[in-house]
């Protein structure tokens, strides 16, 4: 932390301050120019809380320098993470050199939508199922999703395909129903700072998916992380879901520089969500084609058999046929990318 | 929802347009101008999915008119609310003459310091106390509150001071806890749309503070409590706690608008946070005055002994002197203002 | 500025790092900690540029410390600037113990209206008329102000009312013609960064509104302002007009916190536009309370004699009846706040 | 315009809406739900102005329908347009099957410093060279540009290269200028909203480079193109360079999804500026192929021999070496989206 002094600040003021650190057990360095003084602190493991100094004589302001997140930092692990979802060797990774592709459906509607779409985009490529059974919903008039039902269909959906499923819990009684029927943990965007559920999944053996939320700062995401970190859980994928911006030609503002962002500080994988990320079926292609080029490990792209007739968030799913065709260009995409990246 | 035809649709495709609707049960109006159709529907209860239509060809945009809630509206309910905060027939109120002032430190961190600031915060009029026992903190490193002992130190602040205790429930099982020992949950602005939460309180026979989340357009705040609503639980006050915007010269930016904005629709009372909203002490009181001037209900502000002390958010925290005078001035303001709200 | 190296820069990067801010002409202070080296820099006059540092090895990130403005800090110039609209001596003021209340319709029309209009906000109290004869629309197609026929309307205006004459200039030459037939040169929130304007209205002898752009952050307003004191114009009064938010229950977003904050650290004046800082006519009052309760100097509201015929803008302006109404209301919160202010 | 009455409106109420719609000469469509009656206009040209309806007894909401622009859209030019930068048939073009590269410093300093990086990046296979002579800076005493020296010394570069100079116009005056040294008139992102020089730039008979303002959304975008093309000049090319959002991690948001949602309404070419949109070096790579397979017609990015040297934004800027390289890799981008987009 760097405490910067006011102009008029006088030398008690600076010496207080001082004083105040050194009761902490940290040290000060106090470093005058001509304009005003800064006091440094080191001796600190984490952040310096604020506080402290907020309502010291002669503070003009409190810079942090040091960040409140540790484990999932390059400083502390240098190698970046693969996350492997499945124990089978040839199990799927996120992370690596495959590009994860995780599509499906919003919601869980049915048995016969479950085994369509899931058919489908095998068969395009995908190798993780992705569909809803608890959904959050702004209105509590809206579908609410099929609830354990739906997570059964979704075990029969892996028995038939093989696809890995990645399903939201949205407390922490539903990880357990997560861990019994499925594959990967997602943490939504609304539940990015919902701390009860992330200690609880980061006492999973699961991976976890965890979405940054619509107004969640850079500080913010690795923090979240960091709590499902620092509960043993090392395998955790971010994911970027689009923003709260002014905008209002789509739903999310899709932030693609939090992907090298992340990659500069931490190792942990991160994949891009096209779909939530513009809220509009003819975005999607092109955002995801960014996603891939600007270095994300994977995609999650929402896919309908009936989009027109999909109980939530319809307007935003591919068709069958259209992720197909985002599949092969992805791909084109993805080998443009992949001899420079290694 | 009115639904908005590219330029050049074609008559079958509005034809189209409307055998959807009418397949959906409701009325369809179309409308043709020399530029484009536009087609309206009717005969809906709540809000139109409009993901039927983004697939269908010709067409341009769909426009919502239907509000995604009801019950919270006055419309619905046309006198405002006023919730009383315990059973005693002179209990305080929020939503009526009186300005409701919920005061107190972040968080409980020992008798001590909760028994002085009650008793300070008391002497200068608050008839509410605020203090988390339950702190959801953005680094899994920082103080995350007393938990159960906290919520027994708060029963006894109670005791000794016949304040209000109003506090934090971070899950469903907290607000059990809540229940047994406090007299108003409050639902944090990260968990504003934890819906399994908000569905809890709407279960409860205890009044409820939801405060809106830091990205949450009116629209969600709205719907968010029509969640505690739709469950039986109609005492329910509104918070406005500051919004994430670009501005860097505080932690968040108060948006008084809001209030205006939710007395013309709802019957629900609000109230503002001057403390969270701003981030930074010296701001509370000119925020607190513009707060009451605005039309608000009430203020939510904190108090600390040793603001420099305490374990979470002291940068922002008053001081018990420092609050003495903030309500005196915010009661000048709450005089000039209220003979010509009558 | 505060140079943070990585956690493994090596004793050679630091020493770059310092030769380089040496080379510069400035003092090197290097603070090594167990986590990382921080380097500050003293003996510069105004912010130093971060590039030079941005690509030396080792470097993690540069905090910059001293502000880019200095002209319109109190550390500079401490006691707050009044500003005198006019030589005369009961000429009002901005800035002092009165509140100043600029009023008047969004556009010129007509002399009838324009009238009308003056007339009538005269009569509550106003000292100061403003209505624009150079409109910055969105669209092409919208009106776009009377142009200079409009300022002779504000000239007469102004003899028949004594109202001092706040209007806009959109470029250089307009400003010649302001300085003709008006006593304020308006900025609007548009051109705030528009540099060869700010330096024009600098080298006037004309006070200075200068409007916040819609997504100025704190720094950059007052850097704006700079440019005008840069130029010999001290006369200068900043205006709050909402900025650019997610939210959409308003035009923009009143961010009156932003007011404490200039008074922290400026000596200039700083008014409260009501008006476009909501963009509708019912949020107007209880804003304008909360701008006079938070502290500011004055009051910028939009008038019409017939708000629905208006040319521009019509639904924030109030009518000459609400007006009224309104300015007994802010009266009221003026007393309030004063004597606390003294 | 559709118009929402109240759910408490009379026949009254509706009756009045429908006569002020038709004595403006438009025509009303009123439809009745049993929650509320909502009233369409047709008989427009252009947008309806709301203020006429937003004082009416009964009226709840008015939401447009008419966008503000028209020249701009595929609905009246329905052939994308491409913009040829010089007369010659070999002319570069932006818009067509070349993928444009605009590289240069941030700004002239020197006539060595202007012909090392314009050697560099034509051989890299730019054919547009960006340099500025004219800066707006935040603060007023940073680097303001070398003025008509620079500008010369850019005249120079095209001479000895034949690159095409793109450089940017603060005012109406320095149109004249660029007219006379260069090949593209830039406006700049603080500027998109400067309707003066909008004009002026729509006489001239040189293309348009006009850069999204930080908080501009996607319908001031297209009105500001459209003030240009109103004047007659067709030839311009849109540029995105991000937005301002809470984010802190890079400078401003690159908002990639403009890209698809300007080709879908608009037959102007846009481009996206990696520079600017992320504001550190290490990110122009990754969002400047991210760019590229979203489908933008082209890339700005700034190159500087001596990045750490610059007199602005030098931490932005690409070494040559580190330009070579990005080049190479969006070419592989560019050939892996081309095949698919004919």
């Amino acid at each position: 932390m760097l405490i910067v002094m006011k102009h008029d600040a006088t030398p008690d003021d600076v010496a207080e301050v001082v004083r105040v650190i050194e009761e902490m057990g940290f040290t000060a360095h106090a470093v005058a120019s001509a304009q005003r003084t800064a006091i440094g602190i080191t001796g600190n493991q984490t952040s310096v809380d604020s506080s402290r100094f907020a309502y010291l004589s002669g503070v003009a302001e409190t810079i942090k320098v040091t960040k409140p997140y540790k484990l999932v930092t390059l400083d502390f692990h240098p190698a970046k993470t693969i996350v492997r979802v499945g124990d089978e060797p040839d199990a799927p990774t996120i992370g690596g050199e495959e590009l994860a592709i995780i599509a499906g459906p919003c919601a869980v509607e049915s048995e016969a939508q479950a085994f369509a779409v899931a058919d489908a985009v095998k068969l395009a490529g995908a190798r993780f199922y992705r569909a809803g059974a608890f959904k959050p919903r702004s209105s509590p008039y809206a579908f609410q999703g099929m609830g354990e039902d739906g997570l059964k269909i979704l075990a029969s959906v892996r028995e038939r395909t093989n696809l890995k499923i990645v399903t939201e819990a949205m407390n922490e009684n539903q990880v357990d129903l997560v861990e019994r029927y499925g594959d990967m943990i997602q943490i939504g965007a609304r539940n990015m700072q919902n701390f009860m559920l992330l200690r609880r999944a980061g006492r999973s053996h699961l991976p976890v998916l965890l979405k940054r939320g619509m107004s969640a700062t850079f500080d913010e995401l690795l923090s979240a992380a960091e709590y499902i970190l620092a509960e043993g859980n090392e395998k955790v994928v971010l994911c970027e879901r689009g923003i709260r911006t002014f905008t209002q030609h789509t739903r999310n503002t899709l932030d693609l520089a939090v992907v090298p962002a992340v990659q500069r500080v931490s190792h942990l994988p991160i994949i891009v969500d096209a779909s939530h990320g513009t809220g509009k079926a003819y975005m999607v292609a092109p955002l995801a084609k960014a996603g891939v080029a600007v270095g994300a490990d994977g995609l999650m792209i929402e896919v309908h058999d009936h989009p027109e007739q999909a109980l939530s968030d319809g307007s935003q799913a591919l068709t069958i046929k259209d992720f197909e065709t985002t599949m092969r260009e992805v791909r084109l995409i993805h080998e443009a990318v992949a001899p420079i990246a290694v």
